[in-house]
This record gives C-alpha cells, sequence and structure tokens, in this order.
C-alpha cells in the first residue's frame, strides 16, 4: 500500500466531505416515504436470470433481503449489458448457482433507506456497480478499497454466495429493484443521465482506476487496446485528462466513432504487424480485451520501463505471455479490478462534470439475449443499456 | 528509456572511468604475443556439442572464425553450465542447428587481440557472457543495454545465426577457446577467481540487474523464488546490498545453505499455502524460476503495487498468469534479460570487490551430461563449472 499514488488520501477525504454536505439536508422528512414498505418483508423482484450454463437468460420472479437498518432499497431505472455478465453466466470463470441475475452497472431512484442510514435518502439518485458488500474493517477497505478486502469479505453483486438472500447468491442488476448496503452505492448528480450512469459503474471505474494510477502528464500519449463497452469509456476518460490517444482496435468500423471520442489514432490492428510502428511509443497502455491476446506484442508499443495494465478478463482469468517478449519491451505489467466506492464516488462525479459519457443503446428486456449475441460479435456501440421498466 | 532509473548514466561513465585507466598500460608490448597466433585463418576449437534435441552432449572439433581487427581471442579456462543450455540444447525455445555447442558463462585469458583493439591486451583475464555482438549504433546499444538492440542485431553466444562462424551458428563456451568482439568482454579483476566468475557471466548480471533497479532501501524485504544458480547468487547480491532477504525454494535441503547466504529466513514451497503467512510482506520479488508456475499465487507475498520480476525462462518462455490473481495482489509485473555491457562489468566488479561469489563444483567435461541431469532434477549446489582444459 506504501507504494500507492498519494492521491488515495485525497480521494477519501473529498469524499467524506461532500457526503459531509449532503447530511445537512433534512433527511428525517423525506425519510418518511419508507412508509410504503414493509421493511421486515422479503422485497419482490423481476428480472432476467441465467438458469443454467447456456448463455440465455429467461424472465425470473424472485425475492430480495428485506431491507435492514443500513441498507437502501433502489427502484432499478436503468442497468446495462457488460462482457463479465456474459462470461459468469457461461460459467467461463467457474461453476455458477442458478438461477442467476447478472447485471452490475445499475441506476435508479432509492426508494427505501433503513434507520441507521445518513448516506442517502428516498428519492436520491443512486448507483450500484460491481460489489455491495465488505468487513470494511480490514486495512484495504479502510482504505477505500473493499475490492481487496482482506478478510474475504467482499461481496460481488451477482452469483456470491449470500446468507441474507433468499436465493443463498447476491443477485445483479437486470432487475426492477435490489437491496444494498448504504456504503455500496455512489450518488448520481443530476446532471447526467441515469441511463448514461449506469454503465460508469463497471465499465467507468475499471478503466478510470488504473489511468488515474498511471499518473501521465497532459500530453503524454496513452494507448487503449480494445475499444468496447469498456474501451471506449478508457479513450474518452484519458482524453479528458489531457492525454494523446491511441486506440487499437479490431473493427474496422469503429475508427470514426474513436476519433470522435477525441482519439488521436484509431488503428485497426487485424494482423500484429499493426502494432510494430508505434513500437516503444506510448507512455502507457491499458487493455480492456475480453480474451487471450499476444500480450507481448501489444506491451511492445509502451516505452521500455513503462506501464501496461490489463482490464479485460478473459475465459478462466488465464493470460498466456511471452516472458521473452515481456522481457524485450521492459514493460511493467499490471491487472486491474474495478476500483473502491470513494474512487467510484469520484469517478461518477467527474464524468458528470466533464461530459464523459457512454454511447449507448437504449434495449427492452426482452431484447437481452439478442444483445448479449451482438457483444459476443463485437457488434455493441458500445453499451447496451436495459430499460429496467420492462421486466 | 525515459523511465529507466537514473542510475544507467552512472555506470557507463564509470566503466569509461575504468576503461581509460586500463588504457593507459604499454598495451602495444603485451600486444607482440599475437605472433603466435595466426590472425589470418580460422582458429581450431574443442568443445562439447549438442547434436540433436535429446539434451546429451558429445566431443565436437570445430573452426571459430579468424581474430578480426576488433576481436580478441580468449583461451576459456572455465565455462559453467546455465539451466538456459539444456532448455535451448533440446529445442523448449524453438527448433535449433546442430552441432551446437552451449556455454554462455565463460572465464579464461586473452590470447590475442585485433589490431583495432584498445580495451584488452594479451593477457588479460576475460570474461563473457550471453551475448557477442550487437549493432553498436542505436539507441539501445549506445545506452548500455546491447541485448536490447533496436536494430534486432543482438547476437547471442551460441545458436543464433553468424555468417562469420564457420559453422554458420555462434558457438558458446563449453569448449577451449572463443572469438568475440572486445565490446563483448568484460574484464575480470585479479581478486576473483576465474572459476568463480564465469558463472557471473549470466546467473550474476541476471539477478544483479533487476535487483538494482529494483531501488530498494538498505533494511527492505526482497524475495528470491527459485534457489538454484540464479537465485543463490540474487540472494547473495540482494543481501550484500544491505536487503532482508526471504528465499524461497521447494528444495527442503537447500534451506541450511540458503541462510548461510545471508537470508533471513528460508521458506519451502512444498504447497502454496506456505506462501499465506507472508502474504503483501515484501517490498520486491526475484523469481527465478525456470518453469511455469503460479506467479500469481508468488506475486501476492509483494505488498500492493510493489514489482515482481521474473528471469527464469520456461519452456516456449510462456507464463500463464491469472489475471484475476494479479489485480488482487495489485503487484507490477515484469521480466528481465541478462543485462547491458556496461552493467555486466559493473557486476563483475562489485562482486570480487565485496566477496559475492557462487558456491561452484568443478567438473570435467565427460561429466557435462550427468550434471545436466543433476540440474534438471535440482541436485546442483549450486553452479557446475567445467575445467575447460579437459575439453
Amino acid at each position: 500500500m506504501e507504494n500507492k499514488p498519494s492521491r488515495r488520501k485525497f480521494i477519501q477525504q473529498t469524499t467524506l466531505a461532500s457526503a459531509g454536505i449532503m447530511l445537512a439536508g433534512p433527511l428525517h422528512i423525506l425519510a418518511q416515504n419508507n412508509n410504503t414498505i414493509d421493511m421486515s418483508k422479503n422485497i419482490k423482484s423481476r428480472g432476467y436470470a441465467a438458469k443454467d450454463t447456456s448463455g440465455k437468460l429467461t424472465p425470473w420472479q424472485f425475492e430480495r433481503r428485506p431491507v435492514g437498518d443500513n441498507d437502501i432499497l433502489i427502484d432499478i431505472k436503468f442497468a446495462s449489458i457488460c462482457h463479465s455478465d456474459i462470461h459468469q453466466m457461461k460459467g467461463d470463470w467457474g461453476t455458477q448457482q442458478y438461477p442467476q441475475v447478472p447485471g452490475h452497472e445499475i441506476a435508479g431512484i432509492v426508494a427505501a433507506v433503513g434507520k441507521n442510514v445518513t448516506k442517502f435518502k428516498v428519492g436520491d439518485r443512486a448507483g450500484v456497480g460491481c460489489m455491495v458488500d465488505s468487513c470494511m474493517e480490514c486495512k484495504s477497505c479502510n482504505y477505500g478499497e473493499e475490492h481487496f478486502c482482506e478478510n474475504g469479505k467482499t461481496l460481488f453483486t451477482y452469483g456470491n454466495p449470500d446468507k441474507n438472500a433468499p436465493s443463498g447468491i447476491t443477485q445483479g442488476g437486470y432487475s426492477n429493484n435490489i437491496v444494498v448496503r448504504d456504503h455500496f452505492a455512489v450518488h448520481i448528480p443530476n446532471h447526467i443521465s441515469l441511463e448514461e450512469a449506469a454503465p460508469l459503474l463497471c465499465a467507468g471505474i475499471t478503466t478510470y482506476s488504473p489511468i488515474m494510477n498511471a499518473n501521465f502528464k497532459i500530453g503524454d500519449k496513452v494507448g487503449v487496446a480494445g475499444i468496447g463497452g469498456l474501451g471506449h469509456l478508457a479513450v474518452k476518460i484519458a482524453v479528458s485528462k489531457g492525454a494523446e490517444v491511441y486506440a487499437f482496435t479490431t473493427s474496422k468500423d469503429k475508427v470514426n466513432d474513436i476519433l470522435s471520442f477525441g482519439a488521436k489514432e484509431a488503428i485497426v490492428v487485424d494482423n500484429l504487424d499493426k502494432l510494430k510502428p508505434y513500437k516503444a511509443k506510448l507512455d502507457y497502455m491499458i487493455s480492456t480485451i475480453p480474451a487471450q491476446f499476444d500480450l507481448a506484442a501489444y506491451s511492445s508499443v509502451v516505452k521500455p520501463y513503462g506501464h501496461f495494465t490489463q482490464v479485460g478478463m478473459p475465459v478462466g482469468f488465464e493470460l498466456t505471455v511471452s516472458n521473452i517478449g515481456l522481457a524485450n519491451s521492459r514493460v511493467n505489467f499490471n491487472a486491474s479490478l474495478i476500483g473502491g466506492i470513494p474512487e467510484t464516488q469520484e469517478m461518477v462525479h467527474y464524468c458528470a462534470d466533464n461530459k464523459v459519457v457512454p454511447k449507448i443503446e437504449i434495449i427492452n428486456a426482452n431484447q437481452i439475449n439478442e444483445a448479449w449475441t451482438k457483444v459476443l460479435n463485437k457488434e455493441a456501440r458500445y453499451r447496451y443499456v436495459i430499460d429496467a421498466k420492462t421486466f
């Protein structure tokens, strides 16, 4: 932790400060709206669930736990589709319990708050990302890195064993509501739409966190490999932070979009030779490629002793690396996993303030399976967002 | 290159300075000894060569190129056995041309110098490591990183196509002499024996270079995984640089040796659970393991945002990494390949001055095959050094 860029403490302080400002509001009055919810009973929910490894979802009615003292109930308005949803439902990352509702890019309106909750009031706009609980006591949790809970208590938004969940596992956001511990929801400011905010909760923070940790200077050359849901946000974030962005894609028909996002160049890597002119040219590179790829070849575009971050998670989480290739590029390779709650809150504010929003297509629940197929075929442009009123 | 620790320039300056001091000697007089060598003719050589992928070597008589204007001829006194020799001869790293003489840890006495050579004189003690030529013009070569020649001209000591070599490929040090461009030999000072110096030329520089780049502070906790020829030198170098060293081995019977090398602890990793007590405890880690291993599990002993360097080269140079494991450890992974000539010279002086020497066993040429088997069985303690007069 000692080696971590010092911005971490700054994030926590500013987050606490904004929480303080919000606490000044008349929470107890608005909280009366809880009266419409029976806080002692399970919450009925409708969603789309995987029932097996087929990668097909079907409607499912299920229950969530009652709204506890530290919980909030969110009426989900939009939930977006992440490649990870598909990987996990198909069992690419290990055996799953079914039925399972995927979805960890969630935006909605707070419908009820537990009696200890001060962070939210009913009517607030709120988002939930990839995790819904942790120990909240260890060094990492206190440090705002709840996704690295040292007691192993990080609870991911779907598919994790959860004794409090009526179904025995956490159930995600492809549904009309969610009950979540208040700490694990973030505020969504009014100057960003809920449908545009939803994808930020995973795709946004997963790219924002390593890009911020890269500490590049304005004008530095930053590469982004894989221009899908995460990659297109990575381009936009890096551009907004002042980088000269080089985007590497395998899809020729994304070039115009990529340039419209502000990238300096869009390079179509239909074969690895296309990387050669960029050898050792970039200060930093982030890859969102969610599959095995030639990591050493891609890393060679980074200057010697620069850093390369992998955020895409392939089947089995496994990447095969040419050790001699990595030695030749002299690049430091790391992997990054989402980001903590304070940084997620910072990112949502940053994206709202700086008009960094995903390019989305809104679909109904009955179009989810078709959308998944398009994601797998690299046809998403660039994030499908499910209108939750169609569940 | 811009991100490289600033010590690089220092190395080059100090190396030039010591070369300057040596130039003050009466070179032209000693160079008369060249008269015993016909500089226009191929040099006859005796060695041990692989003839196929069996991993068995047999005696072979061959020729080396004439001693060119910028070359020196070294009478090899000792050559030591590196695991890489075995990997390459068996074809683990790609198809090979045979007969091929391995060996890139070479120490001997200069027997002839070309007319342009000022760096050495006849009678000097000299060492040769893993490379014998490069373009000498590109940025990397000028920077003292000839092993990363940007024109792709790095010529490795054995098995590389070489139009100047009578056999068509470079032939290594398991032999009684070698002809090499002067720049690619280093001086071996008098206060280290040639047999102890030989292993430094690969095992020494391969571990010294990343350990120096790690820039750890005195008292920092440094891990070394894999305690063979490279690893035991890594322990000694890190100890001599003031680190508190944690050595991870799979060989229980190496523990006493490891402690005698100055390590704080020797951990026998007979199963991966043995790593758990060290989670996030170390400032830096170097792995010399020359095979596939659970990189994410080993990297977890390094503090978040610390660095982990892999120098062992497995079959096919391939390492499979758990991306989620690496994300969880938050460790920067890099690979390192030997070191440049200026740094190799620095390392030889450092090891001589600080009594950092390998633990060796001297063998005759006819014991090479037996020694290779022991290396593969992890029975080497810790470097076999071949007495070249037995070729």
